[in-house]
This record gives structure tokens, sequence and C-alpha cells, in this order.
């Protein structure tokens, strides 16, 4: 049977992928009267006199939505909310999977940005966080940044920030196996949508000086028309040469070509004509802007896709896991560009000198050490920028996390 | 330990009662390749071609939302969405415990109906029902009837029909053990709120003639001021006989008293008033109008309340896992007045003749044919009354859950 077929199978056969358990036993009235009526007035009470005590007492505290309006799921566009639920459940799933966060498919029926606003706001007492996923651009970003301004608890759009920074991640290793600095690559990202242009800002805030942005009509520069807000922001902290052209304009000479574009973007050309040790990334994903033996048979010294069949697998499940196990652990109020960046380097810093090679810069997603350690990096953060609203252990905290990620494989 | 230290623990130490869990396996690239990217596309564009397939390649298919406002949270009134939490969170297990239900809460930060309602159609997408759980009335009433308008899959508010079904559950029985007929016995509901009232209109449905509703400001009447919407029906389809008065002028005589009101509501007096062999359902929770024993001191031939340490406990969850159960296992677009009448007679059926007996009117909460039962009549008036979209085996369906209910609890 094929992939499809069997994928097909999967979910009807067990109506889905995701379910709910009682964490606490029902099996007598006595367990019912402290679970529930009576007993639990208790908690209610306690949480009347303090709101935040719903995070410690209830399931809110390690429950993430993932909010889609089904707008951009995949490669496959616009399928409605229904058609992404697939996406958005597997999404969940994954979030117990690799970081014991709960998290529940929220699929809205409308495409109204302020409906979109209102409604996920209103969700706030039933959450610890909000994954924005596979809503289209340009109108995710005004849905992103409106929530962080409303609310009180960590709102991410994945699509835009666990892509930037699994990239950041690869490429620090990458720049590091070819003897690069970050502040003086020739770094060319191709592809302004969500993904690229989070990747864009996320590398201008982790010190890149030498950043082109390619999109449809080209590399964007200052003044350039009919840009949207974030491509704007892009056209002006990038491209300080002003150059004009497409990508084999700017990608001459470039150290680093990123591809969130589609398949078949990067050709033979546009590979030789990069600079010695040239490193690709090519993320569309499942089809990559050039396959990942292509590149390197075209010259490239490191090369990465989005696809776990090949190696240097560049992938936001890496990402999101720990960075909301990060976020919620300490309830931080935000996920701020420098949690992002230093979860890059948590990211990074677990392929071990002995291993770093140019075909294995990035840890596997089955590395149980990947979201304790990215969650610890950003709960360190949380901490320094005063925006934790809970002390814990950190380190301890790590440990009892790979523990129990590690039994949950053994199962 | 008391009880309430005992639930504060219960609930600090597990982080509340309900987590997710995956009912797939993730852990090959292989796994994730059907789970999740690239294969999760497959059951999109199924679904894409036809939105209903969602219920069944998807967690959709079984998944109810426990919606509240938290304006009227167990006895406690309107403590807010956080505070509700607990609650909610341990109606969601017990759907899962007791119907295999996969139940999430949704606690709303707003008190405003229309944006109630509004969020939670927007919600349909993700969801197989909709329990409305804890909101105040009248509210309650127009929050529910425009839902069951606009959306196309079941929204019950169990604090209204949930009570009603337990209530004319017990009282089938009760009637039964004291030789009446629902038709002619003379019954009076002290409490016209959400339970009370979904009492009122259920056991009209259900064919009783002779029936009294009393309110803060006596008994209802045609023509009486200051009534809701549903107050004023009631007025008009009860007190055939244009009474007017307190609780003692209509519990004169009465076969059958049930009690929504508040603790110490019935005394000694009201009791020894009511005709020969009378029946008290005294149901305000978790301190009833009158206590059990007391009742039957003052001359109650029958007594019930909410409680678990008395005989004939009337509590809803005998009554919402199966209805949601019977309802999302056919697709049913509606819960119908018909579906409730014989989820009740499921419910009293299942007293055997050699078991029935006063203090025996109700099957045990832990009974696990209960669910099922009340599932399979929901399902198969489903399938009578022409709202059923999917055909399943409905004896088949009752057996399985059986099953699974029996294998559930020996874990």
């Amino acid at each position: 049977m094929d992939l499809k077929a069997e994928s097909l199978k999967l979910h009807r056969e067990n109506n889905g992928k995701l379910g709910i358990v009682s964490k606490v036993p029902l099996n007598t009235p006595y367990d019912l009267s402290i679970a529930y009526t009576p007993g639990v007035a208790q908690p209610c009470l306690a949480i009347k006199v303090e709101d935040d005590l719903s995070f410690d007492l209830t399931c809110r505290g390690n429950m993430v939505a993932v909010v889609t309006d089904g707008t951009r799921v995949l490669g496959l566009g616009d399928i409605g909310p229904q058609a992404a639920m697939p996406v958005m459940e597997g999404k969940a799933v994954l979030f117990k999977r690799f970081g014991d966060v709960d998290a529940i498919p929220i699929c809205l029926g409308t495409k109204d940005p302020k409906k979109i606003i209102e409604t996920v706001k209103l969700l706030e007492p039933t959450f610890a966080g909000i994954n924005l996923e596979d809503i289209s651009s340009p109108k995710c970003y005004d849905i992103e940044d409106e929530l962080k301004e409303i609310m009180d608890i960590p709102v991410f759009h994945d699509d835009q920030h666990g892509t930037a920074v699994a990239v950041l991640a690869g490429l620090i290793n990458a720049l590091k196996l070819t003897s690069r600095q970050i502040s003086t690559a020739k770094i060319v990202v191709n592809g302004c949508g969500a993904a690229g242009s989070a990747i864009g800002r996320l590398l201008v805030k982790a010190g890149a000086e030498n950043i082109f942005m390619v999109d449809l009509n080209g590399v964007l520069y200052r003044g350039m028309a009919n840009l949207n807000r974030v491509q704007q922001y892009l056209s002006e902290s990038t491209n300080h040469q002003m150059l004009k052209g497409d990508l084999y304009t700017v990608a001459k000479g470039a150290d680093v070509l990123i591809g969130v574009s589609k398949p078949g973007a990067f050709d033979e050309k546009v590979i030789r004509s990069m600079n010695t040790n040239p490193i690709v990334f090519a993320l569309s994903n499942p089809d990559p802007e050039i396959s990942y033996h292509q590149a390197i048979s075209f010259g490239a010294r490191i090369a990465a896709t989005g696809r776990s069949d090949t190696p240097n697998q560049v992938n936001n499940v890496l990402v999101f896991p720990g960075i909301f196990r990060g976020a919620i652990d300490v309830r931080a109020r935000k996920i701020t560009d420098e949690m992002k960046i230093n979860a890059a380097y948590a990211i990074s810093g677990l392929v071990t000198e002995s291993e770093l090679a140019f075909d294995h810069i990035i840890p596997s997603a089955y590395n149980p050490n990947v979201a304790p350690n990215v969650a610890a990096a950003v709960s360190r953060t949380a901490v320094e920028q005063g925006l934790a609203r809970k002390t814990i252990d950190i380190e301890k905290r790590k440990n009892e996390l790979i523990e129990k990620l590690n039994n949950a494989i053994k199962k």
C-alpha cells in the first residue's frame, strides 16, 4: 500500500489521531466526590480568589490551542477548517509526543481576521498558549501581532517562527563548519511569505548583516512597491547595497541560499553561481526547491531540506514542542526573539563536536534531548527578560522532561 | 484529610484532570510520514471534497466541547471562566469515563450571549457536539435555542436537559412502584430556573397533565407577571386549575414533589401535606431541599437526592454521556424531546423487576450498561425521526461500548 492509502487507512481506522484521557481515577463514588462534585468546588473557589491558580489546578496549565482558519494548509492552500483538521490534530499529537504539551486542534469557521482575533481572545481562560497554524499571509501577521498585544499568554505562529528557529539552528552549525560568521555571510532567502519573512527577521535579530530577500518580483529593496508591512520592514533592514534583480542576480557569490518558495525553484545555475563551499537549505515541503542529492552534486558543500529521508532535516518539530514547553513552564507572557534565538542555539548545540559534519548539522527530531533543552533555554531567557511569572528549577525540570519523554518512547 | 483538602491536593498534584493522548504511534519517521506530513495531505484532500468526512477521518467525530461562561457554576454562582474550569474539566473526563466521548472544556472570557453564540458557532468545524454548561438563566435558553437553530451538530444544555432526563427516569419507576400514571399524577416542581423549567417542559412532553411549577413568587399561572419566555410557556401548559399561592398551597395532596431550588426548602409540613405514598425528589446539590432520611421519616414513600451517599441518586451523569454517545454515533443533527424521553425510559428500564424497590428506583452511575443503553435509545430515535446522517448497527455498537467501558474500568 502506498503512503497516501496508508495515511487514509490510519486516519479512518482510528477516527483521527487525538484522544482524551483522565489523569485521575473515576472508579468509585469517592473518586467522583473529589474529582467532581462536591469536592471540585474547592479548586473553583481557590481560582475565584486568584485567577492564575487555574494554571496550577486545572489542565489549562499544560494546554495549548492549535488554531487555524484553514486558509494555507501545507502546500494545499485554502482548503477550509474541516479539511485542515488532520494537520492540526497531527500537530497536537506531536506537541504531546515531543514536548509533553497537551494540545487541542481548534479549526475556526471564519476567514475574517477580526473574528479570528476576537474568538481566540475569548478562548484565553481555557489555554496556557496559542499556536497559530496555516493561516494565510499577510493576514497572519496582523492576527499574531494583535493577539500578542491583547493576550496575557504566549501566541506563536509556528509557520513563521518555528521554521525560522529551525533554520537558524541549522545555519549556526553550517556556518561553523564552513568557517563563516553570521554577521558577514551573504545570505539569500528565496520566498517572502510567512516562513521566509520570519527567517529574514530572525536572522537580522541574530546578527546577520548581509541578507537578501527575494520574492516573486525580485529582490526586496527600500522603496519597492506593493510590499506588505513585514516585507517593507525587511526591505529596509536587508539589501543595504540596494541591489535590484532576480534570484540569479543576488545568488551570485552568496554563502547561503535558503528556499521557502516552491518545488524546483533552484537549478544548477543558481547553485554554481554561489561562493565556494555554498550552503543550500531547500525547505519547500514535501518537495524541495532542489533535492538534497542534486544540490550536493551541483556543488553545495552543505545541503538541507525539510524531508526525513535525506540528511540535515530542518523541521519545526525540533522547535515548537520545546518553545511552548519552556514558555508555559515559567508562564511567560510572550515568546520573544531572544527566546527564539536561544532556542536555536540550544538545538544546534545538541550536535556534539564529534558528530558535527556536512551531513549532520542538526539533531534528529527523535533525539529526546531536543525539546527539554529548547525548553530550558526558553525558560531561562524568560527569567532573564523578566517575563516569567512562575519560578521553577529549570535544570531539574529539564531532566524530568527528558526522563518522561524517554519513558513515553519506551511504551 | 477532609474532602476539600483532598480535592485541592488531587487537582494540584495532577495539574488538573484531563490530558491528551495520541491514538497512533509516532516513534519512527515512517509513523510521522503517515500521521503527519506528507501523508496527512490525503485525509485533508478527502475532507476538502466532502466536509462531513471530517467526522470519520479526524478526532472531530468523537469530540464534544463543554462550553461555559462561568456565570452559574454548581451552587457557587458567577465565579468566572477560569474558576469554572475544574467543573468543565471534570465533566469532560466523565464524558470519557462513562460514554467514551472525547470532551474538551471551553471556558469563554465573555458573558455576552451574542458573543457566546458567535464563538461557539465558529468552533463548529472542530466538534461533533456542544454541551453547554453552567450558564445562567434566562440567557441560557436563548443561547441554546439560537445555537440549535444555526448549528448542524447537536447542542445540549446539560443543566436543563440532563437533569430533566434523570428526573423522568427516576419518576417512571417511582410512579410504577406506587401504581400511578404520569398523566394523572399531581406533580409539583419547586424551582423554575434552568433545571426546574426543563423538568417541567419534559414532563409535559412525556404526558404529565397535572403539573404545578413553583418559583420565588409562587405557583406559575397563565398571565402571571415577570416571567421569562420559558416560564411563560410553562405557565400556559401547567396549572390548568389556575391555582395561585405558594408551595404549601399546591403541595397539598400532591403525588410527587420535585425540588430544584435550594438547601432546606422542604420541611415536615410540606411533606406531610402530600397524598399518601408521596414521592419526593430533593435535587439541590450537594445539599438537598431535605435529606433522604428526613424525607422518609416525614412520610415520603420514595425519596431521591443528587447525592451518592443515600439511595436513589438522581444525577445527570446517568444521562449526558449516553445522550451524546448516541447522537454523535449516528451523527444526529439535533437532540430532540423524543430522544430525551426514550433515554429516560432506557435508564429506568435498567432497574430489573427484581431489583426495583422504594430505595432502588434508578441504576447506579457505575452500571456500565447505562450509557450504552441510553446511546442506543437515542440513536434509534434519531433514525426514526429521520435525523441520523450515518447508518450504524445500533445493537452491535451498544455491545462494543459495553465491552469498552468494562475494559476501561478494569484498567
